[in-house]
């Protein structure tokens, strides 16, 4: 990706340190996606944009910014990335998934933290990942405490805006982040110079409600008895729906699934018969985090769903189309993002019935209950989600893991034995 | 304690648990509290609300209930103690302060979590503190992850009613809270059966204030160059004003200051001269955790005052006494717990002014940064404090501990090292 380095440059990146960086991804993608075999043709466009993940994409940005355009930075599944669009801005998820950009986090933060955001301010720190660079405003949220409090961190080094979700989910807090989205409207306004018109809003609600459909499409191809993809493959490409061209990736995705469709129909599977089904729930997993992923499919295992924000949470439910004015915009918007079931609410029942749901529609096997170190609201939340599933007798496995492959030994082995047993349960129920 | 044995069975403890509780705390605060030398007279009130501390009181508190009237545990400073009382109920603090409680916590929580919020969900599963088992409602609030999911946990074992703290300080988020101490107000209303007025707010709003008039007595004859109490001795106190009867400890807590400002003028001190003077800075010290204090006052410091919840937060700046309804009695409430600087919101630079004036009026030396291990909101916001004192040229060091004496060499061996570094910057300086 040489040719990129005047671009690199001009954002002010720590070049030294970023060609280390991409001396490693290619390997460790490599290592992880490209030994799978049989894979859909159409994954090619994922290979493709992983290639040039500080490139291609990278470069779209900068012609937006030089025609006067704004990029968005966001963390989270609850920023709604129709109100950046609607005001002709381009968003993108910089949540931080690689071990690489810890060590520049703890120069800021405690290390009894959870790696997402202690990778997420080293990747700005560090200098070395342009997305960062690229952004005019970084936007932040009070989904957990971790969060909360390195915006004040980070909004030292960048301009930041911080939307005030709620923790409860009772009428007035929907109203509450109504206006909160209202408030970060008028932000990103001021920032564009663009008004945001019912027909703009209206426009993009449908395009990431498009974007929302393709998703789903391709979970629902998940659904098969047949598995025509790995579950490493589909959370890649819900990781690039966070920062592709949203057409592109609608385009490209939807040509995906065709593929997949096709081999539903010839019952051709990725994995052997019999291997069992893994609803995933828990913390997001950020690119490159393949992690979990990857040990549960060289395990013995495969992932069918993740119930989680690289997962459902992204898509499932649809903003409602048919808004008659801005503030009916704004209600729908509320409607659809705090209908999202997030361990940051209190109660969050909701989630519960999510993942017994979703246990069901993929014809799941057992759950894996996956959180990062720290992360007080999943990890507390295991009790409430195990009990449940105890009572449905649904098999659930907790596993705390951060980014670093130091256990990868010792979580294969949990999942074997955990995959073994839910191998004998299939053979006793028949 | 052996008459109460009755009394605690009523309550439905683990009596046999609870001896096990009781053997250890005489000893501790034995070798903690007696050892100091030259204590005020005025102190001998509060060594015997220790020696009771599970009989006299849980006996007014059931002979509160016998009356048909209502105990409300709590466990954070933004409970509004007026509404409660106004509504002739008691309101307690329970937040745990004792390793006793931790494992038992620790079968419901996860292990990476603060040990206040273990402890206190270990005293209600474990059916060892009486508090808890005399509380007719349990109070929690949305101050921070941990907590505010641990009270689903914990509301599976007793009622809980849920205030939500907002996460910043807008006009709006005011209001919020003003709302949610309305709530509060009809919860509390429903379960005593009692009306509030505003003349029982009136009397109540002017109660609180005299028991924050009476701890601000006590703080400022910290503020003396001669000591007249260690500052063990002003925790103790802070901790005790959560749970003893209002009236009585304010009598008794006005005896002591009366000799306090005695000692003052004749210039006796607890301390040597050229003690170092700290101020505290960090997480709540819930009794019986008075491992800090007790660190840095037997390694050659002094605590002058803490920027805590059992310090300033609990007592600094009064409720308007002069509301003229029920609405502006509410809307003085919310302002004067909304002025509370807790690291849980953000952002909260008006904490960073607190420690830098306290630091001053109390003429310290050096702060210590004190945090629970786990407690993301204080650990994160080490940086921003640290960053201002540096400029102010104020030493200041973190510790991170729990309520564990492993640590306690380690620690001893720190405090030496900064209380050298503060008395070689005085000399310096002179």
């Amino acid at each position: 990706m040489a040719d990129y380095r005047e671009l690199w440059d001009s954002l002010d990146m720590d070049l030294e340190k970023h060609d280390q960086l991409c001396e490693v991804l290619p390997e460790f993608y490599g290592d992880i996606y490209m030994t799978q075999e049989n894979r859909a043709e159409g994954m090619n466009y994922f290979n493709f944009v992983v290639s040039e993940i500080h490139g291609l994409r990278i470069k779209e940005l900068n012609e937006h910014r030089k025609d006067g355009g704004k990029v968005f930075g966001s963390f989270c599944v609850f920023v709604p990335d129709e109100v950046i669009m609607a005001a002709d801005g381009i968003g993108v998820g910089l949540c931080g998934g690689s071990d690489f950009w810890v060590p520049d986090g703890e120069k800021v933060l405690p290390r009894n933290m959870c790696p997402l955001i202690k990778a997420s301010v080293g990747a700005k720190l560090s200098g070395t990942c342009p997305y960062f660079q690229s952004a005019d405003m970084l936007v932040g949220e009070t989904t957990c405490d971790g969060k909360k409090k390195a915006w004040e961190i980070l909004g030292e080094y960048t301009p930041m805006h911080v939307m005030d979700l709620p923790q409860m989910k009772r009428e007035k807090d929907y109203t509450h982040f109504k206006e909160e989205i209202n408030t970060f409207k008028e932000k990103v306004e001021d920032l564009t110079g663009n008004k945001i018109t019912l027909e703009s809003l209206k426009e993009k609600i449908k395009l990431v409600n498009d974007k929302r459909r393709v998703l789903q499409r391709l979970y629902d191809a998940r659904k098969s008895d047949k598995l025509p993809i790995s579950g490493k493959d589909s959370l890649l490409i819900t990781q690039v729906a966070f920062y592709d061209d949203p057409n592109r990736f609608i385009q490209k995705t939807n040509e995906l699934c065709d593929e997949l469709e096709e081999r539903i129909e010839k019952n051709i599977s990725v994995f052997k018969d019999d291997t069992p089904r893994i609803l995933l729930t828990g913390t997001p997993m950020a690119i490159p985090n393949w992690k979990m992923h990857h040990l549960i499919e060289t395990s013995g295992g495969a992932v069918v769903c993740e119930e989680a924000c690289t997962g459902t949470k992204y898509f499932e439910r649809l903003v409602d189309e048919n808004i008659t004015d801005l503030d009916s915009g704004l209600q729908a918007l509320s409607d659809r993002y705090m209908g999202i079931n997030c361990a940051c609410f209190s109660p969050n029942e909701g989630r519960i019935e999510d993942i017994i749901r979703l246990y069901k529609e993929y014809n799941a096997d057992g759950v894996i209950y996956n959180s990062l170190p720290f992360c007080h609201t999943y990890a507390i939340e295991y009790k409430k989600v195990k009990d449940a599933l105890d009572k449905e007798g649904i098999p659930v496995m907790m596993i705390e893991s951060d980014y670093s492959m130091q256990d990868a030994g010792q979580i294969n082995t949990r999942l074997e034995a955990f995959f073994e047993m839910i191998s004998m349960n299939k053979e006793l129920a028949i």
